[in-house]
């Protein structure tokens, strides 16, 4: 059966040999390599149908292959069928890398054409070198999909950008933060700096956008010299303020889509440094002309290929920040706290709570954290998450499809918000009537867990993977494990999900290797996952601090920033050894300090039971 | 002043001229990328003074440059004095890496020589891609220092191999292994296997050598096809009994100098799989010419560069290899023990004590050891050190330079045998009479980090990083650390360091990735060292098992194969929680059951005393 994809993708062919194109690439990626790209993005779905977020769809006059990884395996089989599109399931015997497949299916003197504005250097660069010895040549300066998509293609995303108050809420200013980033490119021997990465550009430049959804980002790109600094960003998103705010640091604002020609008029004499994993290799090409042209020198001695140089200052959260981040933390806890108290109250009475559902608890839970004076917006869709539901890590309930709560098991809510003084993310899981046994000792497990790691004092240079295990081994040590990582780092009015720290207990990328260092915040979310049964999640966000230097070296510990109660109608103390209990105790005791005096009368009553020492 | 460096460096400047080459690159490495070399590899230490293990010497017209890490930044400041040679302290401000000197220093068109033999696939290729675009000429076919040296260069090192019982101690004929390395090569679709690794190809054809102290490996290559497999070996090594197996395998003998030649008159029909940070850029560049004249395709093609076939093979040991290892380390804990309560008593009473030295020591157990039926040598220099002696981790005592010993204090005892039925390592530190109460907190924080380890339990796929801070946390949580890795491979009858596992905190190369698998032999030695009061070590070596599989995976644990008592007189019980009470009672009832019968009356009474319940 033929089916639209069929089309195109003859379509695609069609421009491809008007071109002289023997192979076309398409990647999940945006312009900024985004861990979420708008729909003005979605080639591979336009293509072959596939919906998931990470693939690689590889063209050829004769046929057409999407490589996809274990997560989407069954998802792709069924979105692809009927497009003649080819599945390769990435790992598995016999199947071939997207680099061997290319090395092997590209002939002499072929040529290769990607979008090369959704192509990393990276990646561009270790095609080129992959295929040099076939002589094959790389087009990344034609968009033939947008060709074909044409009009129906939908726009790229543009909303105006905002400015929280630098002052209160940055706490360092544009020019102090370009200060910094100038003194590490000297340490770098390089004059200049240009980035693609999105929230190191908010960061960089203090100002947010809204073309993501829940990620307060602007599509643009920076670039910095020693005296100067640009931002190229969509017209329309360029607000009175945002020109204000320019003026004031003396930032020339250029369009979006200028910055090519821009860097083509370039004079540099100087070193350029860049982050190959996010600069598209489209614009290392025209940085390419620019320089060998201008310079006369190869590109290679000008420029410096550093990932990570501003997500790693990014990270760590200076002293305004990790203030506001305290006080937020505690309002927002003190939200959640109200809601778990009122969802418990709800499901005691059979009349409050035959009308609750998981979605009446999202909204009731979103409406106290939009009562908080600097609240922007949810920092991602409140994951609440009934029974069996919890298990599902990903799951999220919607208006078409969700549980209707009962008075007895366990609801997980895992949400979050983007405020004016920071993001915030936290789970707890909560008893709505009565549990079993089993459900107890493993909600108690997962608490001793995410305490232990809390609790847990290591030597600077240690990373996540050093870490991990304090977390798991309560979980390892029964035959027990949770399939996925224990944390992750988080933006100040930013992603909720920002490198380059992570807790896990395997290597993924290079920057789980990143050590921890004070002022970085991190979750601290370890669970239990009972197929078809249960789930059990408890995130508590984490501030890295200083603790000792001693003649050994200099020791970090973490400290709370969340302050949620655990759930004592799920906590069964047989399973706490004397270390986990003081833990608990300390923590429950900051917990009752803290929240108090946000809550009235009937909820403080509850919370100091929820609180008293075991 | 001049000295004989200074000559040899003009000298070698002269050859370089005549060759028409700009730099030349010295490494410490020999052709076989060894973790120790021969001294007619010492050629950096012949060109300026340099006797450390790890640099590199870049010779250029008009400079010399040596890069060494800060292990040893002062002793090759003192050792290349006059030499005229500048120091590179590699890591600190400023210092360029040799890379980035390189493509600084070296002119346009320039050539770039070193001895091709002693430089890696890996290093050569990253060489020739670094200069590429200044269109410098690789010259790796000269040994311009061997011109010079002459004949004074030291003998390349010859012993006659020995061949322990296949069914015995290997366990699995090398027509098995070979077996087993071509399915590897299939799943890689590889025809061909080629490899430079000493104790790799040692482990492959079963034999064993001598030209390397302490590692009993003979310096030799090894090519596998489909049908062949050849051993490359100095005529003078090989012995009627190698001729015999051989024969038996159809393992076909050449000179150890005529790979070159053989792999120029191979006839490839498929894919060579290598390891590119063992064989070296030499012999690569003769399979490239081989290859490429003879297939008419290009090498890329034709070979697969797959780091560590063999060794991860060789690191899981087979059943009867860990049957003989849990013999012969029993033997050898007994060894040990013995000589424990042999030193304590001679410490008791003044008479005898006074003769006693960390020299006499080590002869002691040095001879016990010996006693033990299929003993071959030791598998390192015994550490035998006394006092602050024992904070220097690799201490040991010389003729010329040791301590007496005092009955007061602790004697640290690190030191191991090669045995036909496998190899050891164990450490113990020994009370030699009264001891601080300092002391006794520091020996048992580390029996409790030795024991937590190796009491632990985890998920497959966790390697050394993920598990080091069990080890590390009882320090840790105190502001104390050490200054080294917690743990090691150990071979079998091979190299008493080997790979590819190691239990680390944080990554020192891609190997200490790798993870844990039942059948892997592991060293777990944490400690305590104080700079000029006392050092603490205990080293008991692990079995990695499979544990339990359930829902959530398959997870393995640790079995001691070490069976030596932990020092009563240095356990401060004050320090042990329930859990660690429980795992030390545990290991001391084992060491009681499997080393009493190896003891004397009065031995095995001390014994029982030592391992009573807790």
């Amino acid at each position: 059966m033929e089916n639209i994809c069929t089309e195109r993708i003859a379509h695609l062919r069609e421009e491809m040999k008007k071109e002289g194109i023997t192979a076309w690439l398409v990647t999940s990626a945006d312009y900024h390599n985004s861990e979420y790209v708008a729909a003005y993005f979605k080639t591979i779905e336009f293509l072959c149908g596939f919906t998931g977020e990470a693939a690689t769809l590889v063209i050829l006059p004769e046929e057409a292959d999407l490589w996809v990884d274990g997560r989407y395996f069954i998802q792709a089989e069924k979105e692809i069928k009927g497009s003649g599109v080819m599945l390769q399931k990435m790992g598995e015997p016999g199947v071939p890398t997207v680099h061997a497949f290319l090395k092997e299916k590209m002939p002499d003197n072929g040529t290769l054409g990607f979008d090369g504005l959704c192509v990393t250097k990276h990646e561009g660069s270790a095609l080129r070198e992959l295929l040099a010895y076939k002589n094959v040549t790389l087009r990344a300066d034609l968009d033939l999909i947008g060709r074909i998509w044409g009009q129906d293609r939908p726009a790229l995303p543009s909303h105006p950008v905002f400015l929280p108050d630098e002052e209160k809420y940055a706490g360092e200013t544009a020019a102090d933060k370009l200060g910094r980033l100038r003194e590490k490119l000297k340490e770098h021997h390089a004059q200049y700096y240009l980035t693609s990465k999105l929230d190191e550009i908010m960061w960089l430049y203090n100002i947010r956008g809204n073309d993501v959804e829940y990620n307060p980002v602007a599509l643009s790109y920076a670039f910095v010299s020693m005296d100067h600094q640009y931002l190229f960003i969509q017209d329309s998103e360029v607000t009175d303020e945002l020109r204000e705010h320019a003026k004031k640091y003396d930032i020339f604002l250029h369009h979006y889509f200028a910055l090519n020609e821009f860097l083509r008029k370039m004079k540099f004499d100087g070193k350029i440094l860049f982050d190959p994993d996010y600069v598209s290799y489209a614009i290392y090409e025209s940085l390419k002309t620019s320089v060998e042209e201008g310079t006369g020198r190869h590109i290679e001695d000008m420029t410096v290929e550093k990932p990570g140089v501003i997500d790693l200052m990014k990270a760590v959260k200076n002293p305004t920040e990790i203030r506001n981040f305290r006080e937020v933390y505690i309002e927002d806890s003190a939200a959640l706290t109200k809601f778990i108290f009122w969802i418990k109250q709800k499901m005691q009475n059979p009349e409050t709570a035959k009308n609750q559902t998981e979605l009446t608890a999202a909204e009731h839970l979103d409406e106290l954290r939009a009562q908080i004076s600097d609240y922007v917006e949810l920092s991602f869709g409140t994951i609440s998450a009934y029974g069996p539901n919890a298990a599902m890590m990903h799951y999220a309930p919607t208006k078409e499809d969700h549980a209707k709560l009962k008075a007895e098991g366990m609801l997980l809510v895992d949400s979050g918000g983007h405020y004016l003084r920071g993001t915030t993310d936290v789970t707890r899981t909560i008893a709505l009537g009565p549990v079993t046994e089993e459900m107890k000792k493993d909600y108690t497990l997962t608490a001793i867990s995410q305490l232990q790691l809390m609790g847990t004092q290591f030597l600077k240079g240690s990373c996540g993977m050093t870490l991990d295990i304090m977390a798991r081994e309560p979980m390892w040590s029964r035959g027990m494990d949770y399939k996925c990582g224990t944390g992750h780092g988080i933006g100040n009015l930013l992603n909720v999900h920002e490198g380059p720290q992570t807790i896990r207990y395997r290597m993924r990328e290079q920057a789980d290797l990143t050590p921890f260092a004070p002022g970085m915040v991190t979750s601290d979310e370890p669970g239990v996952y009972k197929a078809g049964r249960y789930g059990i999640r408890i995130e508590t966000i984490l501030l890295c601090v200083d603790r000792q230097t001693t003649a050994d070296g200099i020791f970090y510990g973490f400290e709370p920033l969340t302050f949620v109660p655990l759930d004592r109608d799920l906590l069964d103390v047989r399973y706490l050894t004397p270390e986990t209990r003081t833990l608990l105790n300390r923590y429950h005791k900051e917990v009752l300090e803290k929240i108090a005096p946000f809550l009235n009368d009937e909820e403080q009553q509850w919370l100091e039971g929820q609180c008293a020492e075991i």
